[in-house]
This record gives C-alpha cells, sequence and structure tokens, in this order.
C-alpha cells in the first residue's frame, strides 16, 4: 500500500468520443456543497486511566516486544522465518489469553487464526499481516533485523525492517490489548484475528484464509488494521478505502496472421512482414486518447459508481486542506494532468478509473543500432478501479474492445486482479476512529480512499463489513531501507509515541464497544 | 549486409488515409511486360588459359594468403589487430606492384589506399574492408582464427571468421590480380582501391574516406566489391542496390508538459499524472496503420520513385523464378502482410519504405507485477529507404507528422542515416559481371537491390559510378559461428571452388577492359 496526499467538477457522466484528437474525459458533478470537518467529531471521552498506567509502568517491555518481532525475519517472497513468525504470533495470542488460536495451513503461507471471548456485545476482527518486504542489507544504517533504537530529528525511533509495515502498529496493538486484560481481565469487545503471511506477495491465498472462517467473520461488526496514520508534521490523515486492481500482461507475437514467430528476422523483412510490436503498440494506443489521459474503452467510465453524498463531503473537506502543488513537486511532477488543480484534480484521482503502462518490452534494447523484426512484444497494464467497476468486467470489456478494433492477435494474461473497498464515514466504526484520534491530536484529513489499491474487498464486499485502517504513530521507509516507526518523539512533534499510540488503541477498543 | 531471396500491381502511386481503420497503401504499377533474362546475355567469351593456368598451379599459395588473412583478426568493435591488418592489407597492394599504397588515417579506423597504374583506358575502383565481426570463439567447431580447413557436405571450406565477410572474396580477387599481373606483367585496368576498417560499424567514417581522394576516385568508370554471390545450390543471385536507412531512437519523458521528470512513480498516480510511456506509444501508434503496416506520415510514399522500365524487367523475371512460399517458410513466417505473393510481393518488399520498430522499452521488464508509472519510454526505429525518399527528408517528415499531431514531446536522436544505391542492370560493369557468371554457372536471378541497407549511396549518388557486388564462391556463418566458404567443393555441387573463383575475378576484368 502507498498513501498519497491529494477535482473535477463538470456535467455528469458524459463520455464523448470524438473521431480524432483529444476526447473529453467523463467526470462526477460534486453537487454538494456540504464539507466534512473531522473536529465536528467529539474527541474520545473515556478515561482508562489505569490502563493507560499500565502501559506507562511496562513501556520499556512492550518496547521489547516490538523488538520480538522484528528480529524475527519473515520475508515471504524469500520464504524466511515465515514458519517461526507464525508460530511467535499463535504463541502470543495464546499467552494474551486468546481461546483460539492457531496455526491454519492452505495453499500459501500459513495464515493464523485467533478469537479472543470477552463474552461482550461488540465483535471486533483485526487484519494483521506477519510477513514483510526482502531487505538490500547494504543500503541500511542498521542491520535490518537488529530492532536498533537509532536517534532522528524526528525523535528515538525502531529501526527495522516491519518496524512501520506493519509489525510495529500490530504488536502495539496487542500491547495495548494486554494492558487491558491485565487491569481489567479482560477486553471490551470479543476479538477475532485473521493474519496472512502474503500480504507483501499480494494476498493471493487471503481470500481463501476469509473462506475458512467466512460464517464467524460475518458476525464481525467491523475489521481493523493498525496502522501508523500520522505525518512526520504529527497530522492525521485517514483513508476509507482502496481503488480495485487489474494489472495485465498484454503481448503480440507472429502466427497464423504473419509475423516471426520463432525469432527475431532482418528488419528489412517489415516491409513484407507483419510486426508484433506495431500491433501491440497499435492495441495499447487504441485504448486511450492521444495524451494517454482518457480510456477509449466504451463503457468504461459507465460502471463507475458516483460519489455518494458523504464522499462529496469528504472531498469538499480535503480540497480546503490538500496543497496539490506540494505534492506534484514532491513526485517530481510539473503539473497534474490537464492543468487540473484543487478539487478536480482530488476528484479525478479519486473517482477515475486509469489505464497505465507499467512496463513494455521488444526486440532489441541495448546500446547502439540492431535491425530486427521482433516476434514477441510485451507490455505490463494495470487499471485503478474505483467502485463500481469490477475487474471482471474492466478486462471483458478491454478484451471487447481489442477485438472490435481487429486486436484478437493481442493475448491478455491477467496477472492480478480485485475490486474496490469503500467503508462510510457514517460507520461507527469510522466515528470511533476519528474521535480517538481527536483526543490525541487533529484529524487532518479523511479521504474517502486511496488511490491505491489492496485487497480490502474481501471484507467490504465479500463479508459487507465496515474497514478501517489506522492508528496514531508515525513511521517511513516501508519496502525500502531504514524502515522506522517513531518510539520516543522529540519534544513538540506532534507524533504519537509507543505510549500514546497503544492508548489510543485502547480507547479505541472502548470505543467500539461504547464504553 | 543480409541478403532476401523474393509484387504488388495497383494504380499508381496514390495514398489514401481513411479516418480509422486499415489505411490503403499505396504501391507502384508494373506497367511493362518485359521480363529480363539473364541467359540473354552471352557468357563471357574471352580465353585467358596461360593466367588459369598460373591460378591451378599456385593455388595451394593462393588459399594460404586467404588462410594469412582470416589469421589476422580485425574486430573493429573491439579495435582488436586493426592496426595490423591495415598494415598487412597495405603491404600486400605494394607487393603486388600497386605504385601507391598507404594507410590513410582520420577520424575512425585508417583506410588503405592503393593505386595500380596498368596504362590502361578503363578505372576500376575497389571497395573493401578490413574489419570483421566479433566473436564467440566457444561457439565454434574450430578456433574461429586458425584458418582451417573442415570438411563438410558442401566440400572442404575454410572456416574462420572472415572466410566470407570479407576477407575471403576480396584477397581471392587479389590473388586473381597476381597472377594476371605474373603472367601478363600488369593488370588490363587501372585499379584504384579504397578499403575502410569500420564496416561493421556502420562506415561512419567511409565517407571522410572518400572525401579525401574524392577527385580521383571520380575519375573511375565503375565500383566493385568481391561478393560469393552463389547459394548452396550453385545458383547465383545478383542485387543492383541497396535500400537506404534512417535508424532513430524514438523517446518520450517527463517535462514540463507533465509526467513524472525524475524517476518512476507508484502506478495509482497515473489518474492525475501524464505518462510517458502512453505517450510514446501513441506518438509511436500515429505514424502507421493498425495493421502497422502501411506509414501514415504524410508525403512519406510520394518521395519514392517509381521503378524503371529495366527495373520492371528485372521484377517480372525473378517474379517467375522467386518461391515465396519456401522464403517465408524459412524466415518462420505464415503468409507476408496483406497474404501477398508473387511479383505483389516482391515490389512491396523493393519498393516500398518501411518503418520497423527494432526495440522498445520502459518502465518494469521484469517477472510479476509491479506497479510503476514510469518516466521515460524509448523506442529504436528504423525505416528502409528506397530510392527517391531521402533520410533527411523522411526524418523532417516523421518530425513534422508528430508535431502537427501534437507530439512535440517526442524526441528524436538519430542514430544513423544513408540514402538508397541503384545501379541500372544496363551498366557495363553488371553486364560484365552477369556474363562472367554466365560462363561458369547460371546466373538465377537479378534483383533491382536488396531491402537491406548498405552505405553504397557514397559510389552511386555521391561519385555518380555504377556500383557492384558480386563473384562466384558460397560461404555462410556471416556474424556468427563457423563462418566459411568453400575452397575445394564437393563433385556435382555447382559450387566454384577457390580456383574458379578467381578465373572468375580474372575474366571479369579483362571484360571490363572490354577484352
Amino acid at each position: 500500500m502507498r498513501l498519497m496526499t491529494c477535482s473535477r467538477a463538470s456535467l455528469a457522466l458524459t463520455l464523448l468520443l470524438p473521431l480524432g484528437a483529444a476526447a473529453e474525459r467523463p467526470s462526477f458533478e460534486v453537487t454538494s456543497n456540504e464539507v466534512f470537518n473531522p473536529a465536528s467529531i467529539a474527541p474520545y471521552a473515556g478515561d482508562h486511566g489505569d490502563v493507560y498506567a499500565r502501559i506507562d509502568a511496562d513501556l520499556a517491555e512492550h518496547l521489547g516486544e516490538l523488538q520480538r518481532w522484528v528480529r524475527q525475519p519473515s520475508v515471504s517472497a524469500q520464504n524466511e522465518g515465515i514458519t517461526e513468525m507464525a508460530q511467535m504470533l499463535r504463541d502470543d495470542l495464546e499467552r494474551l489469553g486468546f481461546s483460539e488460536a492457531r496455526i491454519v495451513p492452505g495453499s500459501g503461507h500459513p495464515g493464523v487464526w485467533g478469537y479472543y471471548d470477552a463474552g461482550a456485545e461488540t465483535n471486533l476482527l483485526l487484519y494483521m499481516m506477519y510477513d514483510v518486504q526482502p531487505v538490500n542489507p547494504g543500503d541500511w544504517q542498521v542491520p535490518p533485523y537488529a530492532g536498533e533504537l537509532v536517534d532522528t530529528e524526528l525523535g528515538t525511533v525502531l529501526m527495522a525492517r516491519g518496524a512501520m509495515n506493519q509489525k510495529g502498529p500490530q504488536r502495539a496493538l496487542l500491547n495495548a490489548m494486554q494492558a487491558i486484560i491485565d487491569v481489567t481481565g479482560t477486553l471490551p469487545v470479543n476479538v477475532m484475528l485473521l493474519a496472512e503471511g502474503e500480504e507483501e506477495l499480494g494476498s493471493p491465498n487471503y481470500p481463501e484464509l476469509v473462506g475458512k472462517f467466512e460464517d464467524r467473520l460475518r458476525t464481525a461488526d467491523a475489521v481493523f488494521f493498525p496502522f501508523n496514520s500520522q505525518n512526520a508534521r504529527g497530522e492525521i490523515t485517514m483513508y476509507l478505502g482502496v481503488k480495485g486492481i487489474l494489472y495485465m500482461e498484454m503481448e503480440a507475437r507472429g502466427g497464423p496472421q504473419g509475423g516471426p514467430t520463432e525469432s527475431e528476422i532482418h528488419g528489412s523483412y517489415k516491409a513484407i512482414v507483419d510486426s508484433p510490436a506495431w500491433r501491440l503498440v497499435q492495441g495499447l494506443a487504441s485504448l486511450t486518447s492521444d495524451d494517454g489521459n482518457t480510456i477509449m474503452v466504451p463503457g468504461y467510465y459507465d460502471a463507475v459508481r458516483p460519489p455518494t453524498e458523504s464522499e462529496m463531503a469528504l472531498v469538499n473537506g480535503i480540497a480546503g486542506t490538500w496543497d496539490g502543488q506540494a505534492a506534484a513537486r514532491q513526485l517530481g511532477v510539473a503539473q497534474w494532468i490537464d492543468g487540473l488543480t484543487g478539487r478536480d484534480a482530488i476528484m479525478e484521482y479519486l473517482y477515475m478509473p486509469t489505464l497505465n503502462i507499467d512496463g513494455i518490452w521488444s526486440g532489441y534494447t541495448g546500446e547502439g543500432s540492431k535491425t530486427i523484426l521482433p516476434h514477441v512484444a510485451t507490455a505490463k497494464v494495470d487499471s485503478r478501479l474505483p467502485p463500481g467497476l469490477h475487474p471482471d468486467q474492466a478486462q471483458a470489456m478491454i478484451r471487447r474492445h481489442l477485438d472490435d478494433r481487429g486486436f484478437t492477435d493481442i493475448e491478455i494474461r491477467r496477472m492480478g486482479a480485485y475490486p474496490a473497498a469503500q467503508t462510510s464515514v457514517d460507520a461507527p466504526v469510522v466515528r470511533a476512529a476519528i474521535s480517538v484520534f481527536n483526543k490525541y491530536g487533529t484529524t487532518r484529513e479523511v479521504w474517502p480512499r486511496l488511490a491505491g489499491s489492496a485487497p480490502f474487498y474481501q471484507f467490504t464486499d465479500r463479508l459487507g463489513l465496515p474497514f478501517v485502517f489506522a492508528g496514531l504513530g508515525h513511521g517511513g521507509g516501508v519496502h525500502g531501507p531504514d524502515e522506522f516507526t517513531v518510539i520516543y518523539p522529540a519534544a513538540g512533534s506532534g507524533i504519537a509515541g509507543l505510549a500514546d499510540i497503544e492508548k489510543g488503541y485502547v480507547d479505541f477498543l472502548y470505543a467500539l464497544a461504547g464504553k
């Protein structure tokens, strides 16, 4: 998952397809003037002073728990430490008093299931991932699995693989639960936990894991994924969903219709031999307008559902705080497409599907000149899918468009796909999270969604549950070197340290229980 | 240089550009029914029995000269043995009695100049190349610079780098000249020789070499490049020209107009960030019809000059012998474009300019999925240019087309370019070559040109001279492992061995002199 800190108003969904030149891209009109202000949600007012005191007293030990987790490598891509980490999570759940805690074998790295019966009315499902990305130790200023504390201008941080993504926030939540149990003997909510060890692989088998517990999971009131939601200035941003994705390889090869079938041939034959590279280029080009920014596949935009009234209020809210120019500058981008600004850029970013060329290759790509007619050409293309546009539907429309244009020779290989996930800002679990944020700091922006993708549809669509990924705390270096999470923040930084992160989770669990 | 063994009649040059769908490609009408038959040219009738006898007597020594040459590596790309080979050629010319023989320094590997004053009326310019392609010795069945003889089903061959391309034929010609001089004291023609050591690099500095001798070179009656023109069945094919070429890199990058400028960014930003990869794909796609076979650049076809009457006769001639299906099969191609056959395919192959994608690359091209929006996308594109369409003109038309369509952000980098070269079948030097071929075997096909490219315009256009690359003999493995030329052909093979190759050159020199 990647984040982004980011409109377009016009007449409602209308797709114009002029012959030639630039196409008119449809857009959704923002018809509401309501502005969602996160400060309008009262800060959580409950006080659990004895639990907070326990956290403060045990903080060194709690930090030790985070260190224990990050010191256990669990690289899913390299199958390093996966079994050990799954066992560590299972054992930790047992130690916490989970009545069910077991490793769940399946088609991929095993899952971990846990159930804590608090005899409570509210059922919370925790999503967790116990795997991490690979490391290049030479790029790190500390060994990536040493769990070292490092002093930075943000304060003292835990610098290790998994510190932010996602062992740090997850173990902090378990620490908070431990403190509650130690003080009160139980939890304010019943907790189901279903963790996977393949998130960094794209969660290919999480649907299978969900299937094993589906009836029970449906009894949950909400799904929560602990997360570091603060930026380096301590500002809190929430995202209430993700776009879906369709990731494809599109390929043209010589065949019965023409073109070299076995290997590249001398380029001079182009005069009388069909070119798979031209076919791929032409087939791809048929998919978008000349500027690459409007998808020319019939029906593609029609499937996207318009923003709800409450989503419009969210967009109006973030349009007042988002610095689009700064966001572009940070990316090394001179301007957004069509010179979009403000709310127009936000709407485009969040509500439009994309077709993106992630990679393309064919023939000779080295230095200098080589005159060949390649027999194969391939592109990696992904499409980000806002709610309403399902990947199966998207792929079928692309296939039909190519076929209708005569590009039946272009093969589409699906590399991965899942639909969008969306939770309403009106869901009690969202209100609970914002109320806690407002107690510890300021919730600056609530976005309807990330423009990035994650398979959270398993919770929102399959299980029909509201899903929140949120939490106090700040970190960085996700997927790269020097991954960190702030433990003891510098004075005045506005960032929550480990103690406040855990207290926030305590409050969140009570808030969910209405206590 | 690569060979090809390969019509399209319709109304004369008319370019239709329908909006959308497949474009109508113009073609040249073959308005003549004349058929050129190489057998109509009488076999060379001169008899130089004393010279032939000398060749037979000295054949072992002559083979030794070929071996001496191929044992001297001269890899231009790796600057290996270049000086030694240039000196060897210079020394050989001196030994032959050239009154001028010197190494010519210049911007690249040196040239070699020689002049043999025979006091004759006819002046022949010899083009030679003394460099060879690199080798991968592990791929060879003999050491590539050992000059070993190897028995094959074609007979005993000299297997070594340069055996065919081009040391074998060139040294065989010098052997033939040596035999004439030994027997008669001089040559039947005056000989200018201008050799380069950079042919395998694309002859970047040969124009500079030509410039140093331009006034003298213009006094030549013809230019000749010794060559193995026989196939494995002994059949002789001649090519009277080459297409020109424009080799470009076309590139799109993020910039002030939008798109990532510094590095790839997360693919989800496609919603509001321009994509250089899409721009390249769209810009390229604008250059051809959907099938990739018709160039949509205005004026591109208009510049090509139609076939002459005598070229039409050549085309009608080869249309009777060329096996298009076999040629396609050999390339692994199921059918030529648009299902063209026979004369239509030949005309398309020889008279149409091409736009070919030699390579294209952008972003992530490895295994699996990576969601990025690349900041740069590049394609290698070459255009083969029949006579009439100059590369400068071609590039300007492509640039104007892209600009007119709004693709001002696509950069064109020229990697190499030169125009076509064409010699008339009616040129005395061509008639001389065919008459000699008809004495030793059968000239099966005379093609107006190769569809491939070589910078022979230096001779035909700059110097205004007829140019022939031809000769008896057969070889293979050019640019690859096990390069060879047949020395002692198997009985009944129809291939000329070294003795006949040299006798053929003797006859050719006399034929040129009208003797």
